[in-house]
């Protein structure tokens, strides 16, 4: 079986877990960067840290070359069993950051 | 069931907090009954509940109705003092849901 350690490598998306919380602010700004544009991608209670992450680039960005990121978002719900095999749903998010 | 003795009343504004939640799916429903638009607002660690409001009100009606509702979602950050005079910046998020 062939595993991919980076999930997001080969595409501009992050996904936002339990990392230090400026990891994903680099990743984003680097992805900006590189590709012009990034996809943050949250689900449940991560949701939250990932519009935190948003926000701070998109200020960041703002102050150092004073440029506003065009923003999409979308939400969804993913379903999966969990431990006990019980269906659960979980919501998601994703922000396009667009230069 | 009828519920008016909230924040929201003379708006179509719902703000998400500590409350039940399934509180916040139906006055969710009940705006968008009464104004055929509703808006859900929520702050911080508050988005992920945010979200997942919107999620399970916009499924209701899909089932209820065969109708898919219309959603826009805006991002921003508030500045504000927290208790020891720190500056403070919290996330917040506004999902505008129409019929």
């Amino acid at each position: 079986m062939v595993q991919t350690n980076e999930k997001r490598s080969g595409t501009n998306e992050i996904y936002i877990g339990n990392k230090p919380f400026m990891k994903y602010v680099i990743a984003t700004m680097m992805q900006l960067k590189e590709n012009d544009s990034a996809v943050i991608r949250a689900r449940g209670k991560f949701i939250s840290r990932g519009v935190d992450v948003v926000e701070v680039v998109k200020k960041r960005i703002q102050e150092a070359e004073s440029v506003e990121l065009n923003q999409t978002i979308t939400t969804g719900t993913e379903g999966f069993k969990n431990d006990e095999g019980k269906h659960i749903n979980v919501s998601t998010i994703d922000i396009v950051l667009k230069r």
